[in-house]
């Protein structure tokens, strides 16, 4: 990717969306997401030579939601390593985002750390010896390295509307308790889980914070490459819920979606994206944030999957 | 890739697989597969500079089963294009291969083309103004021009043999003629999907069958880059059923495994592997193949999802 | 029961039923039962003293369906004893009746005989030595010693419709042979079936083919009683698919619906009632058929599960 | 049914029940129902004559648990009449009796008011316009009036036991919250609901409580006879939760089971049965009553689905 050809490109994708009419619906379910104005869109981009590239709304402050799943994945694998993976599966889900159905069939083990049930879990795991407050402090500590920022911090109001009206999550987290794959009490661990969702971050600094996904952190790497492996894998088969697989074959770059309009997409040694569009499709997934993707991966041949044009035509 | 590192790390791999005590259970649903010895193995390369290194039973044939999927599906994307698209699904499956449940929540839509349903209805479009005769020289002929090996075949014994026992793919085709989802009576359309099942491959000819799909075909593109890119995604979102998750986390690299151990796997624009061994997995995967492919995809670095040794570690 | 009470109040239900505007829908799935005209309606009951009391339609033939395995299941019970129980279950059904999804589920053991997968598994042990003319003649003889008359025969035009078109009962068959659940070849199990299920008869006939399960066949028990206790018990709580719970709520009295618009109702040691109205509600049980039965039910408190009026309205 | 063949009927399967070895496992989730010893049996029968014949340990109190749903159905629907179904179904259940997927396959509208996502609905209707204290007064006072004893008391140790361990109770009850299908806070319908699973009652006083489902308490009609029609119908098709086929097949009267080993059998007009035995089958019905039950249907000719022996044999 050359930073040249990628400015221009990014601000047609700019006028683009700022064009379009079909936005998506913003989600409703609590006051300080559904009051997010759907013509935002903003998009950043994190190369391996150190530039950053971004269009539109990228200095907004946006609700990361479940982009925080894979931040919390890593520091997860981190300290438990393969042990982490008695707990939770690496299956694409075939149900919504926030099934119990799923959870029951597969006897309290969510399918992958990436749906809502997985990602409690996975919030458990980091409460083995810390209490919340630790976690957390250690959450924002690990968001603010990783995206060179110490201004980042947890939304406090969407982290009590989450609390209040999270039925969904409550019953995710008693049905993970009730199985015996829950450690600490459900108030605790959804607490704690409700307030990473709440992180706020700017599309530059959740573009700056993927970075050591991509091997491209100025620091090198935070965590083993083994895991970052992992990470990029889960993402590529499970990072859009059960619309994951529409999300390889239309983009084909591994990526996390959270129900505030945000993606931080990942390619290996070439780049680190982040994209901000509050509206949603029905998988709950952002909808012309996918499609901004979807372009620049078409522009650019980003898919990993793409054969390089001159080699499939040469014949 | 280099080709001096590839082959020592081959047969060193061949040499190991050689000594594993446990290998799988052979498929044993037809006489012409249960009879097949467990100790075979076999893999193969081919690079871009047209070389190929093989070790192990590379020259033996075995039936290549649900590995022949990726190529109906590679020309029924090129007769039909997105169209095709409206008959079956791009996501992955949590159910058994041949499950007939998943295909009744979706309405007669199977999840995606690799599945056994998906298979059936791809073969179905195959059909369409052509006999069963003419669609199996087509895809005969494909598989020649792909493999560059005009002495491939299909294997009239297995095909019969399914035709004989394969009351759970009856069920299916039945089942999608129930929703509309088969436009030819399923004695037509299975007789053909049983037919290019049953075609018979060695190693060294399915790893340059698959040449194309990694954009390396000494003849050039076989089918449009896009439907390409299409094909990947799909291997490495859907390409091992039920276990596809857990392929893509353990290997990181596209492909499609068959029940008679096969799995072919492309690299794009740097290799196409193929490897044998019929022991099979809890999922119908063949257990030493996935090892053997978990080996050289960690050993060279191979993972898409993997970042560049020196950048990540440069910290 | 009183008989002069009954008549009166049948010519009511039968001229209220004759002016309902909504009558449902005629199964369209075959041309022989698409053609047929809603505006049909009979009912028939025989009681206990020999006296048989009809309105309406009552001497038109219709395609019995599915109300024939009542009559396979009574005949299996005899042949086979409990050993019958080992390849069906005894649980009502959730989803719709001809579901492949609920016999996956449940590993190829259907939930019970009256749902299309349990009821070709009944005719699959009817054929245990025994060809398919010498078990349809049996079943025909059945039929004819069970409603005293020897007029009853089997529509061969219904019979081959289905076979043509039944692509959900094809692919119930497979499964179930796939699972090891049919002893005998698809075309023979579903052969027979399809034969089985066509019989024609008329309201009049089919209510006094069903004496023998209420008690009140003039040639004493055709079957052993507890086998009459089983089947009774399970009309009630599978005999209207998944809509058996509702059925049970509104009317109280074991029965089994057919797609041909007829319903057999058991009240043991009271009455046989038949009812025949084409059109169907969304489960495809008749839809004017059960509110027929309703009315009767509650204007001579029929329902199984009512207290004497007297009893409770003394306090 | 005759007093004098009872007594000694009930002490023979009082008899036989002692020296069964195969009790089934006593319900361990909380510790007061995990200490109950499963020696204990007991029977207790009420007579329209007002007779009340007991056996074994029927002056002993259990936890009726689940058997209370009766009881709270019974008054729901006095208070909501047929506006109660609008929030729960009348079909049985193919899941475990606290399945939370069935509920979400069912958009968070229960099977019917006996599995736990409906009875946690019953509670929250008679919830309406009432505080938690003075709907548990309603429910104790209905339930001293039914069995005509004013001693019956709620044991608030299992309350609260199930207060801090039923996750799956509380994850049902936000996952209904979420559907919209709970009025109020889990807090106030959860305590509410293991407060009337927790009232303690002996085997004599529950058949008591249960004459006015079978028209015979002393008082005349507790609530409107189509009510009692309507409890009963539900008992037969769903009053044991996925074995209610199997129950309906070998007993044949409408009952309701609880986890404490109690069972509540209603035979319309003719008696009100309870029976105690702690252990529990797979479904979480007990063993050794439904056996009792059984029994007791056979010897009695008690199955509704029965024909008179003299009608059926007189052939």
């Amino acid at each position: 990717m050359k930073q040249d050809s990628i400015r221009p490109l990014l601000d047609q994708i700019c006028t683009h969306m700022g064009n379009e009419q079909d936005r998506g619906a913003v989600a409703s379910y609590i006051p300080e997401l559904a009051c997010i104005d759907p013509a935002h869109f903003a998009m950043s981009v994190c190369l391996p030579d150190g530039t950053q590239i971004s269009v539109g709304d990228a200095k907004i402050e946006f609700s990361i939601q479940s982009v925080s799943k894979v931040f919390t994945l890593a520091i997860a694998l981190g300290r438990h390593g393969d042990h982490f993976w008695t707990r939770v599966g690496r299956e694409p889900s075939t149900h919504v985002f926030n099934s119990v159905q799923e959870l029951e069939a597969r006897d309290g083990i969510p399918p992958n750390p990436f749906v809502n049930a997985g990602a409690i879990a996975t919030t458990d795991c980091l409460l083995v010896g810390a209490t919340p407050k630790e976690t957390l402090a250690e959450i924002v500590q690990f968001m603010r390295l990783a995206a060179s920022d110490d201004a980042i911090f947890i939304d406090p109001d969407v982290a009590s509307s989450e609390k209040e009206t999270g039925h969904r999550n409550w019953a995710l987290a008693h049905f993970l308790r009730s199985c015996g794959n829950l450690r600490h009490e459900c108030e605790l661990t959804l607490g704690t889980y409700f307030h990473h969702c709440a992180l706020a971050m700017t599309a530059e600094q959740l573009a700056r914070a993927g970075r050591f996904l991509a091997g491209i952190h100025p620091a090198g790497n935070l965590i083993a490459p083994g895991h970052i492996r992992s990470i990029n894998a889960l993402m590529m088969t499970c990072g859009h819920y059960n619309g994951s697989g529409e999300f390889a074959y239309r983009v084909g770059i591994p990526a996390k979606s959270g129900v505030g309009g945000g993606i931080l997409a990942v390619l290996p040694n070439r780049a680190s994206i982040a994209v901000w569009s509050p509206g949603l499709d029905r998988y709950g997934n952002s909808l012309l944030g996918t499609q901004a993707l979807e372009i620049l991966s078409q522009e650019l041949c980003l898919s990993m999957f793409s054969v390089a044009p001159g080699m499939a035509s040469q014949g």
